[in-house]
C-alpha cells in the first residue's frame, strides 16, 4: 500500500469547520471573526516518549492529548490539527489502531484532522493543533499576581509511578499499575476546564515536564515566586491510598518527588485571586474536573515546597529537561 | 545547556505579526479580516530526506523552504511557522548554523517562528507553516480544466542529478555537481509566483515527489488527464547544456526520467487557460521567476509524455512514494 492510499484509508475524514482538509498542498482554516488562533506543536519519539511496544490506539490518543492539553492551558477551543507521521513500515493493523485512538479523541473535542505528512523512518509523530480563543482572552503564563492562589486540576504523580513500574524501578500491584498506566498512556486533556478559566484565572500552564519545572516557567514569566503545600500535593496522587509503605518503597518524600517532579501529568496548573475561590469551584464543577488549591504566589522569586506549618522542605525538585 | 536555554539562545526572536510567539503553551495568530489561514506540515528525517553530514545551515533553509513551497502552491502569503526539533545532542555550533539558515529564509519571506518543541532523539525536523490567503482565492489541485495549458516554474531534475551524484550512482564534474547541489539543498520556494497566480491559474501544486506523481494528484483531483512534451521538459534541466553524453551516462531518456520523476524540485506546476498566456508571462516577469509551458490538460485520464510530433513515449514515469 502506498503513501497516498495509507492517508486515504486511515486518516481522511470529511471536513466540517475547516474550509479545506486532507489532500491539497495546504489545509485552509478560517477562525471566526474576533477569534485568535492558538497554535501548538509537539513531537513524540519512540524510546523517548513511548515504549516500542506501546499500544498504538493509546499512542494515537496520547499524541493528540498532549497538544489539546496545551490548547486547554491557553483557554482555547480545539478546532483542527495536522499530523506528520514517520513510520518504519506501512502496517495496516497498527495504523488502524493508531487512527482509532487519535480520531476518537479528536471527535470528542470537535478537533478535525486537516492535513499533514507521512514518511518512512523510525516511528515519530508530530502533531500541530489549532484552537480558537477570543482576541485578548488567552490564558498566559506571564500574568500571575502576588497573593494569587495556586491550583492544579486532577491528579499528580500517577503517570510517573506507572513509568517507573514499567521500567522495573519500583514494584506496583497489578491493579494499581493498570490504574496508574491509564494516566500515563491516556491523559485526559482539561479542555473544558481551560475554557471556563478564561476571564477567571490570572495565569495557566499545562503540566508535561512536572509541576516544579512547569510552574517555574509561570513564575519566571510573571516575575514572582510561590510556595506549595506538600500535604495537599500528596493527596493528589490517585493511587496513594492503596500504596503500602511497609516495604519502604513509598515513603512520603519519595511520593512527593513523583508528584512535584514526575512529568507526564497533562493537568492544568493555574492561578487566581483569593476573591475568585467560589468562581473557581463553580468552574471546576461545570467542567466536571477536580481542582485543588495547593499553594500561593509570593513576591520572593523561586518555588518553595512547605509542610503544613509553612516550614520549607529541604528536598530539591528537578524538572524534566530533554537536554539536561 | 538545557532545552529551554537552547530555545532561547537560537530560536527566540521578537514577534511582529503574531499576537504571541515562542515561550507560552501556544502561539497566537490572528489572520487579517477576510483571510483564511493556509496550513502545511512536513517532517524531514536524517537518512531519508538528508544525509547525516548535511550542512546544518542548508538543512535549516530546506526544512522551511519545503513548507513555504506548499504555501506558494496555494497562493498564500507566509505568516508564521512552528518548529518541532529532535536532536541527538545539544550541539551549539550545529544549532547556530541550523538557526541561521532557517531564520534567514524566514526573514526573507516575513515568516516568523512562533513556537514549537525540542526533544532528544534521532535528528528529525517537523515544521508547520501558516500563510494568509483571501477567502475563496486559494489555488487548489482540483480545478484544472480540459484545454488548459500546463506550466512549470524554474528548473527540473537538477536536484535528482545531484542526489544520484552524491550517492555515487552517476559522475558529475565538480562545478556541475556544485550547481545541481544548490537545487537539492537550497530550493527556492516560489512564493512570489504563487501570489501572482491567484485568480489566474486554474490549479497549482508544488513539486516534491516528482512532476509525474505530483501532477497525477492534480489530474485525479480535477478528473482530467494531460500530456507533457518531452523536448520542453528536457530544456528545463539547468545543467543539461553542460552534460556530455559521450560516455552514455546522460542520454535523453535518462535525463527525461530525472526531470519527470526526480523529485525534490520544489517548483510550482500549474494550469491556466490559453487566453491567459500573456497574463502568465507577465506574472512570471513580476515574480522574477522563469515559467515554461510544458503541455496541456486533456479529457482522457492519465499522464502522457509525448515527443515534438505528439507521439506518446513508451517510458514509464514512476513517482516517489515513501511506502511503495
Amino acid at each position: 500500500m502506498g503513501e497516498f492510499d495509507l492517508i486515504a484509508r486511515h486518516f481522511t475524514r470529511p471536513v466540517r469547520r475547516a474550509a479545506l482538509g486532507v489532500g491539497d498542498d495546504c489545509a485552509l482554516l478560517a477562525p471566526r471573526p474576533g477569534m485568535q488562533l492558538a497554535v501548538t506543536s509537539d513531537m513524540l519519539l519512540e524510546g523517548r516518549h513511548f515504549f516500542p511496544d506501546v499500544d498504538p490506539e493509546a499512542l494515537g490518543h496520547k499524541a493528540l492529548a498532549v497538544n489539546l492539553s496545551d490548547l486547554a492551558a491557553c483557554g482555547a477551543e480545539p478546532l483542527a490539527f495536522t499530523l506528520a507521521l514517520a513510520l518504519p513500515e506501512a502496517d495496516d493493523a497498527w495504523l488502524a489502531a493508531f487512527a482509532r485512538g487519535l480520531l476518537a479523541l479528536a471527535e470528542q473535542h470537535g478537533c478535525e484532522l486537516v492535513g499533514g505528512d507521512t514518511t518512512r523512518g523510525p516511528l515519530a509523530i508530530c502533531i500541530t493543533a489549532f484552537g480558537e480563543v477570543p482576541a485578548g482572552q488567552a490564558l498566559l503564563r506571564s500574568s500571575a499576581q502576588v497573593g494569587d492562589d495556586l491550583y492544579v486540576s486532577g491528579t499528580l504523580g500517577d503517570a510517573r509511578l506507572a513509568l517507573e513500574a514499567l521500567q522495573g524501578r519500583i514494584a506496583l500491584p497489578e491493579a494499581l499499575l493498570a490504574r496508574a498506566r491509564q494516566r500515563l498512556e491516556r491523559p485526559n486533556p482539561r479542555v473544558a476546564l481551560g475554557l471556563r478559566l478564561r476571564g477567571l484565572a490570572s495565569s495557566a500552564i499545562d503540566l508535561s515536564d512536572g509541576l516544579a519545572g512547569d510552574l517555574g516557567h509561570v513564575l519566571r514569566a510573571s516575575g514572582v515566586g510561590a510556595h506549595l503545600v506538600a500535604e495537599r500535593i500528596l493527596e493528589l496522587i490517585a493511587i496513594k491510598p492503596y500504596l503500602s509503605s511497609a516495604d519502604g518503597q513509598f515513603e512520603p518524600d519519595f511520593l512527593l518527588q513523583r508528584a512535584v517532579s514526575g512529568g507526564d501529568d497533562y493537568e492544568l496548573a493555574f492561578t487566581a485571586p483569593p476573591a475568585a475561590r467560589a468562581a473557581v469551584t463553580e468552574a471546576a464543577r461545570q467542567a466536571a474536573t477536580p481542582v485543588a488549591r495547593i499553594g500561593q504566589i509570593e513576591a520572593a522569586p523561586g518555588l518553595r515546597v512547605v509542610d503544613a506549618a509553612g516550614r520549607a522542605l529541604r528536598q530539591a525538585f528537578p524538572s524534566f529537561d530533554h537536554f539536561a
